[in-house]
């Protein structure tokens, strides 16, 4: 609806209206305005746009639209036409009288209605999620961490009939559709998952606004590199606090032969420097579900749950061992005494660490291995807990992951080391990428007896 | 144009010159076509998308296309209609021809356009860069680096007409629009500027393509907060080695009453962990021009100029110390003899470091403050110059930005302190963000006290 005069209270109804009347589609309504309206000196100039008009234009304002009221002060009419109380009030009573008729005949879905409403989690929550993780703890299996991503939704998500799935035409590859998962489809919006096509920035923030709503838990799907296609949704879910899941997979070189544009290395470095966002880069079945279940149980902070496309081995923990990653960093693997080094790795890049600790300990050298899927967790803990994990009388440190070295510094210190990628990937196959580009084991052995 | 079949080269030969024919807009041509076409088992199906057929199944297709030829064995009738050796030539021929005789008619834009395709930069560059940054120098004015950043393309901009500039709406904010700057409208092509709009990706994108179209030195300008929007076509320029000026303004909390959503906090650390980009935060008129300078000297790398909303004090510089602002990181200020503290800082809030240092003078503290407004670039110097300016041994550091810590660890080192913003903004005057978020003379002060 074009040329419409958006100073003209009675055009804007009536367009409205026009709009309203149309049910098959969208309708764009064009008002024209003047910028500034009113201000003798300022109209329809930008000077009325980035800066206030100033107390002298503002008098001349006032008198050019006759305008005798004092700032702040509301003539009596124009209050109580604009007054809504007393409709609001009879509006929330007719709606409360509705919501009690059926909470009468139906008690059990009007308390799981608000129990969503209210964000919170269902009875029991606790005990399942601890058990789904006992369960994979004592299963050990090995797999992609993408495919960890499913098995982490299959066996915390029936618990929480809440969540919302999507992904950006990426669903096969990010696994983000699980067993009870249904695709809303124009016929039938009777689902709990929205094919979003290519669309990753639309995606990201109408699952924001999912959340916003009320009663939803939203979780997104997309390849780790296309975040940067959507990264002011995640930060508008970082600076409203809205805990929305984006989970990303294929999150390094080794995605292999699709190469550098789909290869991220700057990607979890930074996004880890958001403030409020968790990024979580697990490196097996365990600390998947881990993820997964901080990511449900967040009320104010949106998670970036971060997973890989090639398989990683399971690692074995004590009980212990497992408690602590909810911590966001722990020692996985430990020696007798002081160790000579600590290795610290995460996600797929974790198991070097541990092959290398093996390698080590047939030398004759104590290393530690820490795992840190989640830096701003570990951030949050103690100071107690930290210098536990990474004592500071311990400076020979070798830091290994697939992605830019830049953010680890502050662990490394200036005694460390951290090995990375500080430049773009290549395309073939992992093993020879991760080869090419010095993401080994014989390089984080090299690196710790070059600084013990 | 609907319905192509797109396996039949006829069909498609014909949508195309239907196409042709269309001379007042752009035409889609929707070929509908089998992926995996030809294979009997794999045609249709998601399988032949990721992963290559198999050798059973290459046997399989060859024979249902009655391909009888090896691998790489093209058929002499297929590789004759294909050849276009002597077309090429012949059309390269006609074009030589042409621009000889455009050569022998006009010598000096025939020469002209030669150095733009290739890229180089004018006889007298270095000199007349040298005598600009030199005359800045001298006058040493005090002003919003984004001014400063116009006074630098007054200076520099008239010896490179291949500029290119635009904006994504912000022109008057940018300062982008310079005195040799013409907007390209619809009626007048012959501009070098570009009115985009909100538009930061399709911008960032476009300017790339017009460097590698060729002749052209392209800059773009928005807020730094608006990078997310375009961060793939960063992404594209660096990984492409397109050296493409991106501008960047409004680029810290100091934009004030915009508030968070306005103001970067993470932008500038993110940025700088981008492979194969230089990020330059200049502090005044003379770092800007040389960050400036860098940019468009760059033959393989993409630059983000980033630049203030509010004044900045101009430095003081002798000669040497100004030949070292090229090098990304110098000593801005020295004390005799090993300093007590290093006090670093970026762009804004180097003014707060020097202010630090003269108080911290008269209460007998000797620090040495270091201007870094290219880090990576300051990174890429001998190991020697590196350790002038930040010696290992003088490990009582502070570094000050307004903006996320997490990059800085690997300069401040273990026993350094980072003063910066690892929370989003606040919407108030500059000065009161400022003081609200503890980015203060006071700060850094308190913070080398408890160091040294």
């Amino acid at each position: 609806i074009e040329n419409v005069d958006g100073h003209d209270t009675d055009a804007c109804d009536k367009a409205i209206e026009v709009a309203r009347s149309q049910s098959d589609k969208p309708t764009l309504i064009c008002c024209k305005t003047v910028i500034g309206y009113g201000s003798p000196n300022k109209a329809g100039k930008s000077s009325s746009h980035g800066s206030p008009l100033g107390d002298d234009e503002i008098i001349l304002t006032r008198e050019k639209l006759g305008w005798k009221y004092g700032p702040f002060e509301i003539p009596k009419d124009i209050r109580a036409a604009w007054n809504a109380t007393e409709q609001g009030a009879a509006s929330e009573a007719t709606w409360r009288a509705a919501f009690d008729a059926y909470t009468a005949d139906h008690p059990e879905l009007a308390a799981e209605l608000e129990r969503r409403w209210a964000g919170s989690l269902p009875e029991g929550w606790e005990a399942h999620a601890d058990s789904v993780i006992q369960r994979l703890s004592d299963e050990g299996k090995t797999m992609a961490t993408r495919k960890a991503s499913q098995e982490a939704l299959e066996g915390l998500g029936p618990l929480v009939p809440e969540l919302m799935g999507g992904s950006a035409d990426l669903t096969g590859s990010n696994n983000t559709f699980w067993s009870q998962s249904k695709g809303i489809t124009p016929d039938d919006p009777q689902g709990n998952y929205v094919w979003y096509g290519v669309r990753e920035f639309g995606m990201s923030a109408m699952m924001n606004g999912l959340w916003l709503y009320g009663g939803f838990k939203p979780y997104s799907g997309t390849f780790l590199t296309f975040s940067d296609y959507a990264r002011n949704a995640v930060r508008m879910a970082a600076l409203m606090e809205v805990p929305t899941m984006f989970v990303y997979t294929h999150d390094s070189i080794g995605l292999g032969e699709d190469g550098p544009t789909h290869q991220p290395v700057e990607h979890l470095a930074s996004l880890r420097l958001m403030p409020n966002l968790d990024v979580w880069r697990p490196c097996d079945t365990v600390e998947s579900a881990v993820a997964w279940r901080a990511a449900i149980e967040s009320e104010k902070r949106p998670h970036c749950l971060v997973f890989s496309r090639q398989g990683v081995p399971f690692q074995e923990r004590s009980s212990e061992t497992l408690a602590n990653v909810a911590r966001g960093g722990y020692v996985l693997r430990d020696t007798d005494g002081t160790p000579d080094v600590i290795l610290l790795g995460t996600g797929t890049e974790l198991s070097l660490a541990v092959d290398a600790a093996l390698q080590l300990a047939t030398q004759g050298v104590k290393a530690r291995v820490v795992s840190m899927p989640c830096t701003s967790v570990f951030d949050r803990q103690e100071q107690s807990y930290r210098d536990s994990v990474l004592p500071a009388d311990v400076t020979a440190r070798v830091v290994i992951e697939a992605g830019v070295t830049g953010g680890w510094w502050r662990y490394a210190g200036t005694h460390g080391r951290v090995i990375g990628i500080d430049r773009f990937g290549e395309s073939a196959p992992a093993p020879e990428v991760y080869k090419y580009l010095g993401i080994t084991v014989d390089r984080v052995i090299e690196e710790a007896k070059a600084i013990i």
